[in-house]
């Protein structure tokens, strides 16, 4: 038998609990163990709960429990779970999250907290929720050089964006009902603003490049932009508008990492992943592209990914998985300015021709068309350029006169 | 230093030779040892090869070589490579293998035979080329209750139903196109009466129950009766026929399994697997559908799963993956006339109204409709009804001068 301790008990704490009880025996049949689970820590009462004789408020009722061999940490943020989870490592014990937050800000230190002390850090949950995107990635891709990796990491703006497109609901009003449904937040700053996918990719491109990359190294834009307008203009484009996280090995040896809105064309795996679903491309040398695709949150999803991690510690508590990467200072980083895309530009123009004026200053570019559009509103996509270039055309373009309303990458996947 | 052997020197074997030596620092870096390529077993000759130095005819070369740890099998069939495998197994020498028909037909006793040795019997390559698959199912779904699998696992006939859909191309051509590319065999009856489809299924349907299921088991039918027609009114229906190979877990705890095209949905992930990509989708009680999609066959992406079998076994040279399934003697499987679908029927009737005929047999029927179809020309989607069933129907029909021209599953994934 197999002790184990979850610390947290919200959405995905619970789902961790359940599932334990509700698969004893296939769990045991696979783990070659039985789990039980011996605390919950959790500031909250829930006297209720089938699990209410073994919640305690202190830490420290984990911490020194040497019978408890595996930690789950599903409180989420990084204070105090950072804290928490170190110094459950530094105690040789294993620990399982799903909180990407932790992951994407303190990785490499927890990593190597986990090699020092020949325990295991696993997080599987952490990106796509249900979906085997880590294991697969670290171990089934071993054999592959990763070229790029470019996902849906994000099921609330996803909702949002096909709500957008498939039932023409404004941006806000799409919002209002991923709220109500539980899908959002009330406060959805996160999700919309992509900072939620921006953790994500900075989780897959440091497990598939061996180095830590940090959110606050990479560019950041959410859907908070989008129309449906542009929604339109996807699809007279030949595509539809989704969240992409997205990262590059360049030849220079830099990884070009970002998370922005795209146009994606119908022919990508991607463009078909649709309302709270997640799909994650990986371009290896030798495979192609893989793409993985399902629920990337909610309760049993999430929490079976880290029930599988619990069964992986139980059968690795005397070796260590390798899973890891180094610390970095950000320089692997290119900077976003020198990231080169083809782009979708929607402008007005009070006085004078917008597309004229677009083609003196972009050269070649395609002008697209919706139905209903009004009379000085113009929309072109351009040839590839850095954003720098764009930056600074899109400066002319307003210096002639002409108002940018707004600018999306056409993704190349 | 880890040596390993490599057995049949073909498309995926000189993939595998060729991936080991382009990666040799990376791999070494992920198994922690340098691996070493110290015999290529091959009848044929091949004089300029790089490896040419190292070619055996005689397996004894490898069977009594204790140096080497890793064997990969890469030959295809079952003789000799069953003997082969199980003498190196039977030695505690690990092997990684691409042969589904192997794993299909004796995984059950290479299982056995790796377990009593101690040594790891892998074998990713065999399901889906370089699409990670039996990893995930087996470890990352561990939590879960498979309830359900279902893939397009034959890039051959992939290709050739998707050429039938969007050209219009017949199966005729389609398949001489598909041989004229070396996506099909001169011989293609493996793939296009779905024996290797089949085969896939059975490895998918062990591993998820534990129990061995065999291809003599299994209904198999293939794709050589679609026709264009079939096609149209597929689209007509809201969806395309791509083949299928399916497990189900039944109430009674019997599997329902089977390789069959089907009609399937727009609405579905697998309806966008096109050419001669694979999809695979696992159902689970926890995690809801996830989907696996990629490359399910060609050199590279089948010999890098390869080599990543070949590094976990490195990893795990003094233990074992838990990866096992029993042997059976069929009875898990529920017997295809007790399967339960609803069926699209295609008809014609040269004295009477097909239509009404069939309503008098079926009962409620949803007629589909295409352009340019005869005047005696029918075809229908019934409600679900067992196999059985829907075969007393159909010789109703028959009995009341309709000629059944052919009838489709119809799928609900």
């Amino acid at each position: 038998m197999i002790q184990i301790a979850i610390m947290g008990y919200g959405v995905v704490g619970s789902g961790v609990a359940e599932i334990i009880s509700t698969h004893k025996q296939s769990l045991a049949k696979k783990a070659k163990e039985e789990i039980q689970i011996k605390h919950i820590l959790d500031l909250r009462e829930f006297p209720d709960s089938p699990f209410a004789h073994i919640f305690t408020k202190d830490f420290n009722d984990i911490l020194n429990d040497d019978d408890v061999k595996v930690v789950v940490e599903v409180m989420g943020g990084v204070k105090p779970a950072f804290e928490f989870v170190k110094a459950c490592l530094e105690k040789g014990k294993s620990v399982v999250t799903s909180n990407k937050e932790l992951v994407a800000k303190k990785g490499a230190e927890l990593l190597a907290a986990a090699q020092k002390a020949n325990a295991n850090f696993l997080f599987e949950a952490s990106v796509g929720g249900g979906i085997p995107i880590i294991r697969p990635l670290n171990q089934c891709l071993a054999a592959n050089d990763v070229d790029e990796i470019a996902g849906i990491l994000n099921g609330t703006t996803n909702f949002i964006l096909t709500k957008m497109i498939r039932e023409q609901m404004s941006f806000k009003d799409a919002l209002a009902l991923a709220q109500s449904l539980g899908y959002a937040e009330r406060d959805p700053s996160a999700d919309v603003n992509g900072d939620d996918a921006c953790r994500k990719i900075c989780i897959l491109a440091s497990l598939a490049y061996g180095k830590h990359i940090y959110p606050d190294n990479i560019y950041t834009e959410g859907i908070t932009s989008i129309t449906l307008e542009d929604v339109e203009y996807a699809a007279a484009w030949g595509g539809v508008i989704k969240l992409i996280g997205e990262v590059k090995h360049l030849e220079s040896g830099k990884k070009d990492v970002f998370v922005a809105p795209m146009f994606i064309s119908h022919d990508s795996q991607l463009s078909s992943v649709d309302d709270v679903f997640n799909g994650i491309m990986v371009r290896g040398d030798s495979t192609g592209d893989v793409v993985f695709y399902g629920k990337g949150a909610g309760k049993l999803p999430t929490a079976s990914a880290v029930v599988a991690d619990v069964i992986d510690c139980i059968k690795h508590l005397d070796s260590r998985k390798y899973l890891f990467w180094a610390d970095s200072n950000g320089e692997d980083v290119e900077p976003y300015e020198n990231s080169v895309a083809a782009m979708y530009i929607r402008v007005t123009q009070d006085k004078g021709n917008a597309y004229e004026t677009a083609q003196q200053v972009f050269g070649n570019i395609r002008r697209l068309t919706r139905n209903n559009a009004t009379a000085n509103e113009c929309a072109f996509v351009t040839d590839e350029m850095s954003i720098k270039e764009l930056r600074a055309k899109i400066s002319q373009l307003t210096d002639n006169g002409v108002n940018v309303l707004n600018s999306i990458r056409i993704g190349d996947l």
